[in-house]
């Protein structure tokens, strides 16, 4: 069994741009209980107000797979442990798991603490064994051990027999600076193995984009802990990303390390700490980003489709992941002519219809469009191409006015004229932007003549600037994302004017809904 | 000496969204040739038409440290070598390198190729002993070398011997699919290198993040050629991150493998690169992002700031990129105090404005603002706070109308009312897009008042949804990066309204020339 130490609360909090609410904190909380990692390092009680609350609010969840763990440093130098206000904090937090980090690099005794080797080692004793005596569970997080046992093995060895004796439960190797090599950390943990019997964890940092390498290396040589993050948050570059290390040891070394059957939600769970922490779900995230399993060279795609073990290290379904076949030039005709053929069968890779298909996307992608990202809207350029799509309303015109000032929370106006079968609609509608106007004009319009559109909504909406350096003439993407309970759909727009790239996105998403019905 | 061989140009197109014209390949080979690798894999001649123009057009360009190389596959099944097409393109491409892969894993051979064992090892062989007796240096990437060998060692060792006596250059080992880990690759390199005498290379990719840990295990084994990408791009996940390959084995290995005064270029080149391609650099890149020695946490910054090496595995001015010391709750006052000085000496940790300041920092930052990219916003609210700051025109109004049909290439039109001191200025525009037109109406009524506004251009546009469920109504982060040659700045508006956001940002971008201008 190799324990898996979350700290996307904690050490994932200090990633540049992450800022969580509380209840943020919570619903991410909750979310890995039921993922199955063995301790959530929640954060640390004595720092912050909005970490203090977390605690307050985390003693009435009822957890079923995971201990919540706080987070704390050892006492400061030449004080009482109990006169700390931090260690206080530890105590009064509520749970029954303490992680204290203290230092193991001689270096950070003298410059950052500037206190004597011997009473670095007092604060990680008194500190240790004080919480242990009140009857905690208490880990060591030798913060620096690598870089420490480099310059003085000696020194750093000394820290974790002293937190041994102290009584912890779990003395933590951290690669704190994220600059060692996974032979180094095979070798040092080895010889930590060999000088003490304590339970021994790892907790790497990624800044040589090593940290899975060395968590792993750390867990070959004996250590049957691994402290990371989701999706490979944290200081700097980051902690070592237990959404790589997991499958790793999992799948392929055999270590149990969370229940068997929750391995599918791994892809599931990256999403959704991605969407709490509001930043794009990286789609290179190892196993679980949107091309990890995406396929895009001709050759590689006529080979997956043979065998796929041929391009994919596992089985995608393991984590939860799905196979995606791109388009694009390297990727061939072939790719594009199974995409067109998948819309209508009826075309073969010598119709003279799929080589003007295949030219105008082309041309499409020269100016910023990715059908990738938007299968309803290649779903659409094919039938219309086709002539088999079927035109269900003219936009006559659209106005769309935004003024400052402007009373209460409506900033924009919008009219909108469409008409369908040579019956026109004029409506008008008011939203918190011109997009929002012009999309609720365009409903009203619309719903009068296909009431069906009522059970359509937009679940996603997202702005790519292209050419960013064009300033406020640059070209923009809007991809807008659909549902009506049943499916989903993306629509793209490009424009230099982002109203009209979303408004084009809107048609599309509309006429598509449209369309779909009456192909069914 | 460890040969950087890197492949941006062709297995970094193969990246999902990236799409690169023949211009870009140029600008990018010149940019690697100048960094100095030694060579640049530009494409497959016989592929596509756009690396049939690259390689064309290349012919023209002298390089001083790298050699461009032509990638292609060996002949195809049962057909003389002369009379295959892409042979053929290889041989006009004008290059003197060439590199050829071929199979080394017989589930590839059987289920792709679907041909011998015995007809792929005359398919190596044939490819590259033609390739040879023209008087080319011929490479042979060994593609799933490590699942072959794990598979049928004996066959992946003959596919090596066979290149071998065709007269490769070198053998690089690839593991394709990323499915290896590092004490494998460094087992399995040491096993080649006793069997066979022929330098060898390793080609990583990254799909279980240790693409970087197996290509410096490979080194460490005897490799002396790295292939993989800068910025880590390719296929899935991507291939080995050269950007951080380099560094590693330069810095902390001291293999040779670039000039060495050219080292501090390397964050430039990253970010040239995604400039390139047209993605937004990864800020978590080790060594090259903006996030790769950024501190947070509060503890953190304390201590670089007495000892970087406390919390930095390198200097960071070696690969030319800085340290940034971050603001958030996680940091602490003193970040935000020691920020707040910066601006105003005059102010100390106990000053009512400090506590006044920081609390309104705390309130925006919940409602989407980051301080973090958008230094110049920050300054300004610090002078609002101290009452220095001054306000150089008031808006009276504006009014901007989008609409379709339009004509040419105009499609908004902005009034915009302002007063100076009592004077009062109605200009309008038009633009490409309601932002553009707003922004060109306000800037010729303030040139009037302040001609200095001339020499300030806006050199950056971005827009970051901020909660993408709440669909067009959802809130938007506009940020805009100005210049007036002399400095850089950047400053932000949020708003559920896009054009108010960035109407904000704008108005920022003024005041803060305007009143810098006085502080001098």
């Amino acid at each position: 069994m190799v324990y898996i130490y979350d700290s996307v609360l904690r050490d994932g909090a200090q990633s540049e741009g992450i800022s969580y609410t509380v209840d943020d904190k919570l619903k991410i909380a909750m979310k890995l209980d039921e993922f199955g990692v063995s301790y959530i390092e929640a954060g640390n009680p004595g720092s912050n107000p909005k970490d203090a609350e977390f605690f307050k609010r985390i003693k009435n969840v009822k957890f079923k797979n995971s201990k919540i763990v706080a987070f704390g440093s050892t006492r400061r130098p030449k004080i009482n442990v109990e006169d700390d206000a931090n260690i206080q904090a530890l105590l009064d937090s509520g749970v029954s798991t303490i992680c204290i980090f203290g230092k193991s690099w001689d270096l950070h005794v003298s410059d950052v603490l500037r206190t004597s080797l011997e009473e670095n080692l007092n604060m990680i004793y008194d500190t240790v064994k004080f919480l242990t005596s009140k009857g905690f569970e208490v880990f060591f997080d030798a913060e620096h051990f690598f870089d420490g046992y480099k310059a003085n093995s000696d020194y750093a060895l000394k820290t974790l027999k002293t937190a041994y004796d102290a009584g912890a439960g779990f003395a933590v190797l951290c690669d704190t600076n994220g600059g060692s090599f996974p032979d180094e950390v095979y070798e040092i943990v080895k010889s930590a193995k060999k000088f003490i019997d304590i339970p021994l964890g790892i907790h790497a940092h990624n800044d040589s984009e090593l940290a899975v390498a060395n968590s792993i290396a750390a867990v070959k040589a004996g250590a049957s802990m691994v402290q990371g993050c989701m999706n490979g948050i944290g200081e700097r570059i980051g902690n070592a990303n237990l959404c790589s290390i997991i499958p790793a040891l999992q799948i392929k070394l055999h270590y149990k390390c969370i229940p068997e059957e929750n391995l599918k939600l791994l892809t599931e769970v990256s999403k959704f700490i991605s969407e709490i922490i509001n930043v794009q779900h990286d789609s290179r995230l190892p196993y679980v980003g949107e091309s990890a399993f995406a396929h895009k060279g001709g050759m590689h795609i006529d080979a997956v489709l043979k065998n796929s073990k041929t391009y994919e290290h596992i089985d995608p379904e393991l984590v939860g992941n799905d196979r995606k076949i791109l388009m694009s030039e390297v990727s061939g005709k072939s790719t594009i002519l199974s995409k067109i053929m998948e819309i209508e069968p009826t075309l073969t890779k010598d119709s003279p219809e799929t080589a003007m298909i295949i030219e105008e996307i082309k041309k499409l992608e020269y100016n910023g469009y990715k059908f990738e990202g938007a299968e309803a809207s290649f779903y659409l350029l094919v039938k219309k191409f086709l002539g088999k799509f079927k035109k269900h309303f003219d936009i006559k015109y659209f106005k769309v006015i935004d003024q400052i000032p402007w009373e209460n929370e409506t900033s924009a106006t919008a009219m909108v004229k469409i008409s369908v079968d040579g019956i026109e609609e004029l409506t008008s509608a008011e939203g918190n932007g011109p997009v929002n106007a012009l999309d609720k004009a365009l409903r009203k319009a619309l719903e009068l003549f296909y009431p069906v559109l009522k059970s359509v909504s937009l679940t996603d909406y997202k702005v790519r600037v292209l050419n960013s350096n064009g300033a406020t003439g640059a070209s923009v993407r809007v991809i807008i994302e659909s549902t009506d309970k049943n499916m989903n759909w993306s629509t793209m727009g490009v424009s230099t004017n982002i109203i009209q790239a979303s408004w084009d996105a809107l048609i599309d998403s509309i006429e598509y809904k449209l369309n779909k019905i009456e192909d069914e």
